[in-house]
This record gives structure tokens, C-alpha cells and sequence, in this order.
């Protein structure tokens, strides 16, 4: 049997049960966006992310900038869907012995504003060579709370931090090689490049999530996952999910349907969370999507008609 | 320029200082076997070793269990060189889609038997494809007292944890590819297939050694490390240099150098460190070798001759 059979979540679960853990300090292991441990009463986040030349970029395509600035981002925005925030990291580099030094050093100038930007450090790494760009970073945060997946209760409702579906639409323009392109083309190139993490959002999560996840891999698909583990069904109400402007004019010029884009697209780095109704009154400023009820699986309330949606997140195997 | 010409250790030193660490919680960056912060009062070790097939193994020469088995070893030698006990561990995968699942079920195995053995736990991670294996392994550690490269001082005494250049002759041997071997040949394989961390000594490192390294690079190289952060030199004797010997059997057989493999063999997974001469009783049953004095370099003390080493240390890039 080849691992690409088993799938990446496939192949995670059945190794992950080889080595089974039994640490009282062991929070949280497999499973969620990030593990958790517990160091003489503080809480801390771990997590990592491994970006392959080839897989998740295109070297000629991509700004070494813009990818140190997304490895990073892509990290902290785990940790942030965990209730935390980012302190260390580590990184480890694999690196063609013919690449030039100032990709490396580009890539680096990314990590720098990131790190500038979500006020964190990278404090070691180790370098190997290797046939493709490797970039394998590692993340500890702290949380004074651990916010996972397995939280959501009927009656809570849902939210997203923001408009999404915007990356998708960036990544295929980009990979249309345009010579030029219109200004609302530029912004949603601009949010598949540089995407923030919502680190402005994580003491409310901290304080009042339920659940939570990082929607990097499409809404479906990762809201699919706080519904397994909450065991819980999730209703996406249809009208009330946010439309960017910028993706309407997309999806009208390129003839595409927006909800493909908002419900499977991904690496938009937001967030989606469960709230207690007494405690919806902290993201007044965001979006309301739907509600959790007893049962399983993700639907969508269009007008009265509810339809299963079928979870088909990335996978990057 | 590229990043082969400036090679691993300068790679790493010019892309460090691009990211400048500014954090009361980080006790150690960049330039040690580990990083330490301190979470709370308690001081967190945090290393990372990528290996990459073809560059660190070739994948059907090697054992997957005993690939395993090392790379969990290696990080952990970095933590006791540093005073830790190792505690958790991340893993990154990078697989092609290709490869069967029954050689990654046996790194696994690999990992779990030294789990077991060094009484740690890996609780999480992340997978990818890619076109070769890559197996990049993130460790956190907890110590008491950080015991740095930099804390050598003249007169205290240089020790190594065990006899040392045998794993260099195992790999030798099994590059070699021969139908059968004999037993010591046997002996020396196995010291490079299934070197074992020396989380026996930790206590006592943490306790009494004022540096320490993991000689995982060599002798000459890793010495010059301590070398070099303690600004200090340091005297190797030739007679206290402890021979093994299926070591020497192997150099009789094949008309090698035995100095060759102690001083600048690899992987061997053993420590060097120094201590104050009312420590040294602790140490009364492994290898006292030489002596810190003022001054740099490292040289070796051959009867009246004092010949100065230069260090050439194993860089992967």
C-alpha cells in the first residue's frame, strides 16, 4: 500500500496510533490545530507547518517575501485558533546546494516583517541540503485558555472573522500569468499572498470561543472537523454569509459560482468559531453565519431547503 | 551567490542576524545545541534536526526502525548536552506519494521503541508530499540549569561521555556492503545504527559540567565550539584518549589511523564537556582527556609535542 492510499488525515491517524500518549503534563495531542501541554501551570501551544517547494509553492511564481511572510502567518493563525499567542519559533531549512542566497535571504526579510508583526521571535533552526526548497517551521505559543474543536454545544452559533474565499480566487489569478491585471484583481492576488492572521482577535477567542478553527483548508471542510469531534450538526444559514466585493466581481467576470469560493476555497488564515449566545455580543463587529444543533454533519439553510454539504478539504498528500 | 559557498554554519549565522532576538523570556538564540526560554521559572530547551534521504540516509540501506530510533536519539543528545530531559516532540513528514506505507509504519516503530527508552512522547505534527523522505523532528526539553558551549573556563577538565569513533567505522562497514561480516564489525555497525543518547549522564551534566556539547560532528569540530564561545583552548592528551577495541581491531584489519576516527569521526552521539576540578569526582568512571587553558584552538598534547587540530566538522549543506 502506498501512503498516498491512505490520504494525509488517513495516514496522521494511523501513525499517531503507534505512539500513543501518556503524560498527565499532555493537554492536548493529535487532533487539533494545535497540542497543547502544561508547563507548571502555564499553558502552552505547539504546533508546525511544512512548506515543500513544488506542493504549496511554485519558486519562480512566488515572492520569497511574501512566502516567509506566509509560513509565519500560517503558524500563528493555528495558535490564534487554539485561544493563544505566538512566541517562539524554530525553522528548518532544506535547501538545494545551487539556489541563490538571495532567496534565502528574501524569504527571511518575510519572516522579519511577520515577526515584527505578530510580535514573536525565531530562536533556533537546523539547514540541510536537499533536491527541493524545504521550509519547515515551528511554533510555541501561550494561552491562558486552550480553545479546541471539540467544544461546540447546540444552540451556540457560529461566526467567521471575516469575508473569505478571496485567496482562491488570488491563487487563480495568479496562476493565469496575466501581463496585467485590474485593481480588484490586485487586492484578491494581494490576500492569497499576504494573508494576516487574526492575532487582533485572539484575546476574544481566548476569552469567549467555544470552539474554534483555523479555515485555512476551505469553511466545509474545517467546520466538518468541530463538528466531528464536537459531535455536533452545523447549519450555515446562506444569506447570512458575507460577500466580498472584490470576489462578486470575480466570479461575474470569470462566470464562477461565489459560493464554491466562500465554502471550499482556502488559506484565507480566518477563523471559524462557536459562541454562547450570551457572549455574542464580543464579535458584534463580525459575521454571524449559523447555529450548532444536535446531530451530525455541515448543511446549508437556503431560504427553507437544507442541503448536506460534503467536506472535501486539501489534502496535502 | 550560492548558499553552498557559504556553507551551513555560515549560512546560518548571516540569514540569524536578520532576525534579531529582543525577548526577556529567551535565555539562549542561536549558537548552541538548544534554545532555552524561560516559561514562568522554568527553563524550556527547544532543537530541531531535518533529515533529508539521500543526504542523511539512503533508503534502502537503512533500517526504517533504526532511522527512527536515530533521529529521536540525536535531538535528544542535544538536550542533555544541554542539561535537559527530553519531554515532547513534533514531527514533520515530507513522503513521496509513492512510497509504501510499511517503511514509514517502521520509522514509527523506531520512534516508539526510543520513546519508550528515553520516557518522552511525540504529540503532534504535520505531513506532506514531497519528492524525497524528509523526517524533520522538533523537541522541547526541560532543565534545571542551561549548560552552554560558552562556560569553559582554564583549568577545568575536558571529558568525553564514552569512547567515541566507532559509529564512523560502522558506516564505513556498511557502505562497504559486504555479505557477511564478522562480529566486531557486527559491534561497530550497530554503534552507528543504534547510538543511544546518554540521558544516563544528565543529571550529573546539569549538575557539574560548566559546557557541554553534543559530539555528534566530531571531537575536533565540536570541541572547537566550546573553543571558540568560551574563548578558551583547549589541550587534548593523546594517552587519555580511551581506544576501543573492536575500533582498533577494525583500523588493524583495514590499515587505518585510529586518531583519524576518535578525533574527527561523527554521529557517535556522545557528549564533551568540562568540569571544575571538585567536580570531576563525579565523573570518576568515564573519560577525563585534557585540560582547558587560556588562549584559542584546540591542540593535542603527543607526548612532549603540542600539534594544534584544525576543526573539520561535518557541515550538511
Amino acid at each position: 500500500m502506498k501512503v498516498s492510499e491512505l490520504g494525509e488525515f488517513g495516514l496522521i491517524e494511523r501513525l499517531s496510533k503507534l505512539i500513543p500518549i501518556n503524560d498527565k503534563d499532555v493537554v492536548v495531542g493529535f487532533g487539533d490545530d494545535t497540542a497543547c501541554i502544561n508547563v507548571n501551570g502555564q499553558l502552552l501551544l505547539l504546533t508546525g507547518d511544512i512548506q515543500v517547494e513544488n506542493r504549496h509553492f511554485i519558486k519562480d511564481k512566488i515572492d520569497p517575501i511574501d512566502l516567509g511572510w506566509k509560513l509565519i502567518s500560517s503558524n500563528v493563525s493555528d495558535v490564534v485558533a487554539c485561544g493563544g499567542i505566538p512566541r517562539w519559533g524554530l525553522i528548518s531549512l532544506g535547501l538545494p546546494k545551487d539556489l541563490e542566497y538571495e532567496f534565502i535571504h528574501n524569504v527571511y526579510k518575510g519572516f522579519k516583517q511577520a515577526l515584527d508583526y505578530y510580535k514573536m521571535f525565531i530562536i533556533g533552526g537546523n539547514t540541510s541540503s536537499s533536491s527541493e526548497i524545504i521550509l519547515d517551521f515551528f511554533l510555541v505559543g501561550e494561552t491562558e485558555r486552550f480553545v479546541s474543536r471539540s467544544g461546540a454545544k447546540p444552540d451556540q452559533a457560529i461566526f467567521i472573522s471575516d469575508e473569505i474565499g478571496m485567496s482562491r480566487a488570488g491563487l487563480e489569478l495568479l496562476l493565469m500569468g496575466k501581463s496585467s491585471y485590474e485593481d480588484f484583481e490586485k487586492r484578491l492576488i494581494k490576500f492569497h499572498t499576504r494573508p494576516k492572521a487574526r492575532i487582533d482577535l485572539q484575546y476574544k477567542i481566548q476569552k469567549y470561543a467555544e470552539s474554534c478553527i483555523d479555515i485555512s483548508d476551505g469553511l466545509v471542510g474545517d467546520l466538518n472537523h468541530i463538528s466531528e469531534k464536537s459531535k455536533v450538526k452545523i447549519i450555515i444559514e446562506k444569506d447570512k454569509l458575507p460577500l466580498n466585493d472584490d470576489l462578486k466581481k470575480y466570479c461575474e467576470k470569470y462566470n464562477k459560482n461565489i459560493y464554491d469560493y466562500i465554502l471550499y476555497g482556502g488559506e484565507d488564515y480566518q477563523l471559524a468559531f462557536s459562541v454562547k449566545n450570551e457572549n455574542k455580543k464580543y464579535f458584534e463587529n463580525i459575521f454571524e453565519i449559523g447555529v450548532v444543533q444536535e446531530g451530525k454533519g455541515i448543511y446549508l439553510k437556503d431560504k427553507e431547503n437544507l442541503i448536506k454539504l460534503e467536506p472535501k478539504g486539501f489534502e496535502h498528500l
